[in-house]
């Protein structure tokens, strides 16, 4: 019990109460442990990976994980149209998320061990009375204690009356599921109260709720987020996702091995040690924590083919091993840099084209772009690099 | 049309906007006239009155006129229970405590052409996906503006998240009901806004509100109502309702004959002028008050039976004409004060008692009572005066 426990307090934010928690273990039974998702968009990123680590953790413990899916209010949205990051999604959108959530899942946690849960199971049969009791559980200055509440509110800016009712709804969701322990980003911190809070009402045992720090992105500033362009994806191809990590700073390296790898702070210290004694070059213990973590979320041959890659292209620059791309039969020649990266398929927008060739950061065999303009005279054997983490090689 | 206007617009407190029901009369449509009322107390009384008068204009100019029922709210009360206003009613007491309404309403109303509406009817069939779309329509600083709200919060006193949601549907009621126009007091402004911004919301042409004055309990001070005990109900006998209305002030009087009477300001102006000069006692204005009160929300008869009953007893002391009362065959003798003021069911709880005979107001045969102890020795003919309004005859 006593390993079972350190194991579960190792890389987390927070646990309240501890005392519930060690309660729940030595009662020998297997417990309910949820972790809730809103099926928003159909790409995980490491950012997820660090709490669907620590579902892991659980699940091989021997207790019952939950992986619920927020379908309810995914299909509903930001009633107000207010909101650009809460469009309703129809039943579509959210099965073809809910497909790529599986797989992506699938390279962290045993999904034949997974129950998965949908909240419109129980919260689409809640009527207006049995929501009318809900929201009777708890008071108004409960809810708008949440921090982002507060702040929108100081700064006068809108909140749509209905995302007050999210957190009575998340928690609804762990008195409906029974959870003994909810996990979640340190984010969630409110909204897993609230499941704790609402339990009592409906006279369970509260649960326990442990958070997980939240992830920087590649910039080391903001949490990894799709949006801000600075995630790596679960289902990026190993090489792309091998080069990204190998950009990132000495000192989120530390972090990346803290929270995506579970290192000790004492092995981490050690580490430091050897990097500031000069008998570690930090390239390359980055080289091995790519690799470390290529090989827990993709998997080991992809991760030792992604190293060679990485060493081959990037450090000996042999091209040779480039990413080889077929240009269409009707590929115009010249053609406008905007449309060949858009071929390439390597830039998500043509703003981001744009301060990409602004940076100089795309060169045709080593040289960079001039202008947004420029129209591009290929030929076989040419090697276009995009960025730090991508090249390729006409064929 | 002129004349409509002017009767509608007649004791209001406040209408919005003016300009639309212009518009809407102007139409010749009948128009839906919507009164909501919850059906948490048995009893209705003058206060009511003055917002039923109101509906009874709509309905002699020819509108249809919705009593709406607000069961739903009632059947959950207030789930948090810290309120003592808001017990959750079963559906029997909702039952019984309609049934009575519609008897007491149909004093003021042609019961026969109101339209009685439930608003369970159409709140108890939204689900969860419907109650969100709802409360997306409008913001938290929007409902929270609501006065008893600020209020509390600035006060620190917990308001139930729950309760933010009945403007809410209180509004939709308006929305269900398609209505042109709702009536209520001026503490229900906001409620009565609500149903506006909503039925804009789903593209239904905005309701008028026209507020009407709260009218002051028989203290003069406080909005009548039962609880406050300040109260004329309109089940009351008539004799007991013309006496405490004898027992108002002469400022109270006023108030009255414009709120309840619909006396204009004008000719409460030249009433009040013949009091100052003399040629008008306020005495014989407030038995004509009382007598006009009575005889429109009781009847002519009862009026005229109460005016009668009153000068006779009260002014001439002839207490032969007093209610003649007959103790049952086992009543001990002498029998405890308390024990005889709830045989005469005149008084509602002991300590009102203890109050009564402290201040002298309780007499037996002219002489007050002294103490709260008292032991009565009675015989037939006996006369028991009970505070102002009530006097009683042994038989």
């Amino acid at each position: 019990m006593h390993n079972e426990l350190s194991l579960i307090l190792s890389g987390i934010s927070q646990i309240i109460p501890l005392e519930d928690l060690e309660k729940k273990l030595k009662s020998g039974r297997k417990l309910t442990i949820k972790l809730g998702m809103d099926p928003t968009s159909p790409d995980l990123h490491l950012g997820h990976a660090v709490v669907l680590s620590k579902l892991k953790q659980f699940q091989d413990l021997g207790h019952n994980v939950i992986f619920l899916i927020g379908d309810f209010t995914a299909r509903i949205g930001d009633p107000s149209g207010r909101s650009k990051t809460r469009p309703p999604l129809s039943i579509e959108q959210i099965n073809h998320n809910m497909k790529s959530y599986f797989q992506q899942v699938g390279t962290i946690l045993d999904v034949n061990k997974t129950t998965i849960a949908y909240n419109s199971e129980f919260l689409g049969k809640l009527n207006a009375s049995d929501f009318l009791l809900l929201c009777g559980k708890v008071t108004v200055s409960r809810i708008l204690e949440r921090d982002d509440f507060q702040k929108r509110m100081a700064t006068q800016e809108p909140i749509g009356f209905h995302e007050l009712l999210y957190p009575l709804m998340q928690g609804y969701d762990s008195v409906a599921l029974q959870a003994d322990v909810e996990l979640g980003g340190t984010d969630q911190t409110f909204n897993l109260l609230m499941g704790r809070t609402l339990q009592e009402h409906y006279n369970q045992e509260p649960q326990v709720i442990i958070t997980m720090p939240l992830l920087e992105g590649l910039d080391g500033v903001h949490k990894m987020s799709k949006s801000l362009g600075n995630a790596i994806g679960l289902t990026e191809p190993a090489n792309e996702a091998f080069g990204k990590l190998m950009s990132i700073s000495d000192s989120l390296m530390w972090r990346y091995m803290k929270l995506l790898l579970n290192v000790s702070d004492q092995q981490i210290a050690h580490e430091q040690q050897a990097v500031s004694n000069g008998t570690v070059h930090p390239m390359e213990l980055k080289k091995k924590m790519a690799q470390a973590i290529i090989a827990k979320f993709w998997s080991v041959p992809e991760a030792d083919q992604a190293l060679a890659y990485f060493e081959a292209v990037f450090q000996q620059k042999d091209y040779s091993k480039a990413d080889i791309i077929t240009l269409p039969d009707d590929c115009p020649n010249p053609i406008w840099i905007v449309d060949l990266l858009r071929i390439l398929d390597s830039i998500p927008t043509s703003s981001e084209a744009k301060r990409l060739i602004q940076a100089g950061a795309v060169q045709l065999n080593g040289i960079p772009v001039a202008t947004f303009n420029a129209q591009v005279h290929w030929q076989p054997g040419m090697i276009i690099k995009v960025g730090k983490h991508k090249i390729y090689r006409i064929q």
